[in-house]
């Protein structure tokens, strides 16, 4: 380790991934990268709690099928999602004789579970672990901000939660984009306040997490084919780009945004996706598939989370967040 | 790795431990072996919620001037509790210039957090990890029962959530107890409903993990001076004996729970103690001491974790339950 920067001796590989999603991601512009595209938001659930876990479920299934793993095959689940004490996960696996490590680091978690399936499989401590997350834009909505039967008017500096979640697995075998490397973000306080603007309370982070990643690794943003962020949105992407000028780095030409990327702008979402659902979708949907046509040779992944909840926000505090990066080459 | 269970070749050392705990706990029986032991629950703040974060801040601070460690000595945090969105670790984590992994997996996240700290450093890729659990009765009990304002009574099965936070220091140093091999948990759910009665629903994951270590190493119950399970309370203690005997395993001899030993049996906390800061105090207090003694030659801790939320239970859910072990070696 330099600084707070990992590196993958073995560099496990992504053996392979799935993804499930709602309507509206379906109908966004990387849709058709989607493996399942559910038609309702309740996906034949009496909850939007229970069709998020139906979504994880149907990921996490849908990876095994993929890679041809039965269960004894997985070392471990590492998962997460939004949901207080993580249920969607905690509940999801319930359904699979699979060892479960629960994480939670917000919108981050995607990259956290990389970086502790990275080191189960490269220490040679499993065969395999398959890293999951989700969310819900009903679930997360109602608790969160107000349930949607409200119909509370969304400020224009707001994101959408994504309905979706991603799986992948990693292991030693295949020839998916390899996993070389991880930065591990630490807490970072901007003080923040505004609960609909996460772009602005997780740039910081984003760019803290990077520029660390920078010095430690001697790499700049030039070798880099691109910079992916998880759900900074477009304000906060600009934020982030603006941030990381100011370090002395240029991204602006290789930075994109997960958040950015799934909807069409022209609807109401405004700043674009959010949630544990967004890089896990966009990841592991498009990038893993560009990343296998060997269309780029080395991309970041800084998936960013917001670490508040609605106790600490009403409890008058700040919007702390957090970014961990991940490398993969192809 | 064998079935469920890893081997840390390495065997990092704890190389520090603190904790942190409220009056109820620090006038129990471990009492004297919790170096901060704090005279009101609200720890000088306005909440219940802002305490336990100054609890949890307060072990990780200790245990780094414990092992004489300064910020950029710890290669990172991995810490989780109970409140959603595992506020109190977060806010605490704020407070450090050190990476951060969130994680959770209720009351099992101590020996979670010993896993994936042992792979950090055991794999080479930090010189050191921190480990932190903590959790508060009054924020715990108005999160997933009711507030103490309302004054309800409570069933007899019930246990009471520990007042504290415990938090060790896992490196390749010192002469403390050697963390050697565990055995991941999987989610287990026997159809319990009554929130009221964790011990029910967590004996049937302790029993799974404890035979699947026992199946995978070769050891039986006599290789271990202690089974150390981390809030099953007395009931519940009682069902995790019957389920092992019935597997063949008489572990009666040498099983204790931390639930059991925290509390005097004459107050009004009937099963013993329960949450994240149950095991986190118990064991980084108590039987780290007598580890460091060598009292013990060699224990097996499973801290044991209910997934529920209170969503999950309004929604009708079963309580499904994890436990993983962590075997340590003086």
């Amino acid at each position: 380790m330099k600084g707070r920067t990992l590196i993958f001796k073995n560099q496990p590989r992504i053996f392979a991934t799935a993804t499930v999603a709602g309507p509206k991601e379906g109908a966004g512009p990387v849709g058709k990268h989607i493996d399942t595209i559910v038609e309702d938001d309740y996906f034949g659930e009496k909850t939007f709690e229970k069709a998020e876990r139906k979504m994880m479920e149907g990921a996490i299934r849908q990876v095994m099928q993929n890679a041809k793993y039965t269960e004894s095959e997985v070392g471990a689940i590492i998962a997460g999602d939004l949901l207080n004490q993580i249920i969607s996960s905690s509940y999801a696996c319930r359904s699979f004789n699979i060892p479960f490590l629960g994480i939670y680091n917000a919108c981050s978690t995607m990259s956290e579970a990389f970086i502790i399936g990275g080191m189960l499989v490269d220490g040679g401590y499993c065969e395999s672990a398959l890293c999951a997350t989700g969310s819900h834009f009903s679930s997360a909505e109602r608790q969160y901000r107000y349930p949607l039967e409200l119909g509370n008017t969304r400020p224009p500096q707001s994101q959408w939660t994504v309905t979706g979640a991603g799986a992948a697995i990693l292991a030693m075998q295949g020839k998916g984009p390899k996993l070389v490397a991880a930065t591990l973000g630490r807490v970072v306080d901007y003080g923040i306040t505004d609960t609909n603007n996460m772009g602005a309370a997780m740039a910081p982070a984003a760019a803290d997490t990077l520029c660390e990643h920078f010095l430690n690794s001697y790499f700049s943003p030039k070798d880099y084919d691109l910079v992916i962020t998880g759900d900074l949105g477009a304000f906060g992407s600009r934020l982030f780009k603006d941030l990381m000028w100011e370090k002395g780095f240029d991204i602006s030409e290789r930075h994109v945004d997960c958040g950015e990327m799934i909807y069409n702008i022209a609807e109401d979402e405004f700043q674009g996706g959010s949630g544990a659902g967004c890089s896990a979708v966009v990841f592991n949907g498009y990038f893993y598939k560009k990343l296998c046509k060997k269309e780029y040779k080395r991309i970041i992944l800084i998936a960013t989370g917001a670490l508040l909840s609605s106790v600490s926000s009403q409890q008058g505090e700040t919007i702390p967040s957090i970014a961990h990066a991940v490398v993969f080459e192809s």
